[in-house]
């Protein structure tokens, strides 16, 4: 397999990062993983314009444009003879001095690979983690290299057999996956929590339009933990999960509705 | 100069990382920073005793004990001709699949690197960052790779051409700085932020150590930024600052004790 690897495709066994790379000693860089379907890359304007806004925050210049970074994976993908694949764009502030301090770091690394996508499961086993994220995180909006609460909650969800857990605020509300969205089916309306302090999903925002094209109820509100178990359907979403019906939250059988089949229908169509 | 890294000693320019390094993808692993002085590193049972905490935590195994580590760390000072150095010690999850589950990732990357400790300014200038960190942060007692919040504070000093910056609670209160402590001297007695939801820094502990065997009162308790101003003196602590004292805030000048020279004086040894 070849990778893009700061400005040139590279197979993977031959790409390495720098022992300086910030990304690596600081998680000081960005991140988008995205789904191609029959070579086309899905939502990609929605996953470019995130990158950039976050690259903004940071002030990290991306060193190709989103027309050139979409060129880029074109070829990676011909490159790699995959026409489906689970691709993820890496970039970080590149090589700096020791230290937190950013100054002098003014060549970012820029990576893309492409991933082979897994068989997933039909439905979701998820659990509601045990592990609070921190609150009113001023980064929590951001798609950054910080996740380590993401890998300890799913970590959590390994060891329960589960496929996903859900992270809760300090009210008990649920907020995200730690690699979804969440949204909820209650009498023939969807509900997913508010955007507030929560990763802007690609694939939560397409949903939400999903449903607005085809005149069901879409809501954005405080969901508490407990509700998930009255709900008439409960799913997640992100660009590797799709649309996934949760079958099953912390080993009790949830309700499954209709409504969750006919979005899935929808979902590449839109 | 000669790093150390997955049991071999090697050139710095070789040593490279993989793309699949689970600290490089998502900050997924620890690090400590310390000091060596004279062949010697300084407060070393502290952080090997904070850096095995946090392998617990984290679920990763150090493919090296503390003894072995320490005997690893001389013969690269040796090999590298210093006898004074910042060292930083690095331990990933190393590579694993795509997506945040540790699943199968049981080969850690261990990484240690030698720098020429830079010169230092006599005081420090200082601001209080406008950046909030996570409150109730799980996560905040470990010296993990998630330094993004730090990098972003430790930027806005940089652009007030500030040597460090203070991070604040949503109450106002100080926390520490982004790769600090922060103490205050009133009233011939010593003040630092309670240990809660920061870093237990193994410098601050110490400093605590000297006042005690000094017979200089330390208490620890919440301290409001605009208190930090009417304070007797301001110093802020770590292994590669040691004891500095701040001598401006906020771009205002404030006042100094005579007590942060006796800490600086009885640093060493003790």
């Amino acid at each position: 397999m070849f990778v893009f690897l700061n400005g040139r495709f590279v197979p993977e066994e031959e790409a390495t990062i720098s022992i300086h790379d910030r990304g690596f000693l600081y998680g000081d860089g960005l991140f988008e993983t995205l789904r191609v379907y029959a070579g086309a890359p899905f939502l990609w304007e929605a996953h470019i314009q995130r990158f950039e806004h976050g690259c903004r925050l940071l002030g990290i210049q991306s060193p190709l444009s989103g027309g050139e970074l979409r060129c880029v994976l074109g070829e990676l993908l011909r490159r790699n003879g995959l026409r489906e694949a689970v691709v993820r764009l890496t970039l970080t502030r590149g090589r700096g001095l020791r230290g937190y301090s950013p100054a002098g770091a003014n060549h970012p690394t820029l990576l893309i690979v492409c991933y082979v996508p897994r068989q997933q499961p039909a439905t979701y086993r998820v659990i509601l983690s045990k592990i609070r994220g921190p609150e009113a995180d001023p980064l929590g909006e951001l798609k950054h290299l910080n996740k380590l609460h993401q890998v300890l909650a799913r970590a959590e969800a390994d060891a329960h057999g589960a496929d996903e857990a859900l992270l809760l605020n300090s009210c008990g509300e649920v907020t995200e996956g730690t690699a979804t969205n969440v949204f909820c089916v209650r009498g023939g309306a969807v509900l997913t929590p508010g955007s507030r302090g929560i990763l802007p999903g690609t694939t939560r925002a397409h949903v939400l339009r999903v449903c607005q094209r085809r005149g069901v109820r879409a809501l954005e509100g405080a969901i508490r933990a407990e509700e998930l178990f009255a709900m008439d359907g409960v799913f997640v979403t992100s660009s590797v999960a799709e649309i996934k019906e949760v079958s099953n939250l912390d080993g009790r059988a949830l309700a499954r509705s209709p409504l969750v089949h006919e979005l899935q229908g929808a979902y590449r169509s839109g």
